[in-house]
């Protein structure tokens, strides 16, 4: 089988877009490893450049067959990627930008959460508890980090996520809003309605001044023990069960 | 301010401490960082060495001055550490040993859960739910592995954690016995019962068949998406914040 080699400008610029320098500047971020590309590719999200390992090719060949690809030897794959231990592909993808107009149903506000893999991680339990909208404050990791790509295990194609300025946003909005805090009204007992936003803070100042004023409804995780916190995207998880109990 | 220099050799067992070999011939693991450092010293542990920086004794003497400590350099304490920018404290500790005898409430069970950080998490986790024993199956990951007490952020202070043939404790055992899977009875609707086992499996495996048969309930976190599946420290989660609203 006939391996190509990738460009020395092609490694160039995927190495590149490990940064978010080179994201703004191209407008383009990268998809890494089997799962994540494979959602990929399921996906209407607009790969550019799609380099795959032969293994890969061997095993979803109906899939990429639609693609222009590139087959090339895993040592290559490995030298371009970002994340550790991808033998499988890796595609260059146009970011995509998601209308602010069709924000509605439940919706994450996530306020200053400085943590890509936090970030990820919350795309997927978006994506479990059928959340379709997440607003980031400007301050907010990358959405196009590829850590935060890595973390979402494939949700990224299914998650609308908005860059804003959150306190006007949240200024404007009729829906309910929901905080969380380490004080406020048990989620076990929340009457929450629908078409709520539920704000999440940084992972060590939690929701800043200007937004806690902005904010209807302050909601706790109760403790039944001695841990201080929580992780914010576990926090998320356990508010989101419990929401999509009562509504 | 006289600092001290950390010895070869102690230097030595440091950094072997970071290997499981060397945690079962010596019978010790590390305690890196302030807040664990801080947990470890307010505990009952049995603490072999201490050693801190110029900064860490400053803040924290009070704390620190009915132990024997060494201060250090920033410099030596980050060489000497495992986990990542360490420059407050490091310490040595005998490993506990719980009884199995006094295991009763309601007790999480793990089988084969591979990954040291998600085993620390579910420790944090265990801790804010007030669940004071872990059972974890012969293949579990080591919870003296610094990368599992890292994230137990002080939970391994507080938590018991008993490493046994986890089949046949549960073939002898009369309490309730849970098990999570991704087919089950909604946890929205499980009626839990006080003292049961919570059963988490593996990572990519789920739980194993022999463990399988010896459930009395499956149950399972509902999905509202497209995610396949959850990590299993947020499934952990998910379930005991369920468990705590019923019980």
């Amino acid at each position: 089988m006939k391996l190509n080699t990738i460009s020395k400008n092609d490694l160039k610029l995927l190495r590149g877009l490990a940064t978010k320098k080179q994201r703004r500047l191209t407008g383009l971020f990268l998809v890494q490893g089997e799962k994540n590309v494979l959602e990929l590719l399921e996906s209407s999200l607009s790969v550019e450049k799609l380099y795959v390992s032969a293994g890969f090719q061997n095993q979803h060949q109906a899939v990429i067959e639609q693609f222009a690809y590139t087959v090339v030897s895993e040592e290559d794959l490995t030298k371009a990627s970002s994340i550790t231990s991808n033998n499988a592909a890796i595609a260059i993808v146009k970011q995509p930008n998601y209308n602010l107009d069709n924000v509605s149903g439940l919706v994450i506000a996530l306020d200053d959460v400085n943590d890509p893999g936090n970030l990820g991680t919350i795309m997927r339990l978006a994506d479990w508890y059928g959340v379709k909208h997440i607003l980031l404050s400007e301050k907010t990791a990358d959405v196009f980090n590829p850590k935060t790509i890595s973390a979402t295990m494939g949700a990224f194609t299914r998650i609308q996520t908005h860059k804003l300025n959150l306190e006007s946003y949240l200024k404007e909005t009729s829906q309910p809003i929901y905080g969380a805090f380490l004080e406020g009204e048990s989620v076990h007992s929340c009457q929450f309605k629908s078409d709520g936003i539920i704000v999440m803070g940084n992972e060590s100042h939690g929701i800043s001044s200007n937004i806690k004023s902005l904010i209807n409804h302050q909601i706790t995780i109760p403790s039944y023990g001695h841990s201080e916190s929580l992780n914010v995207a576990m926090a998320t998880g356990i508010i989101l069960d419990n929401y999509r109990r009562c509504v």
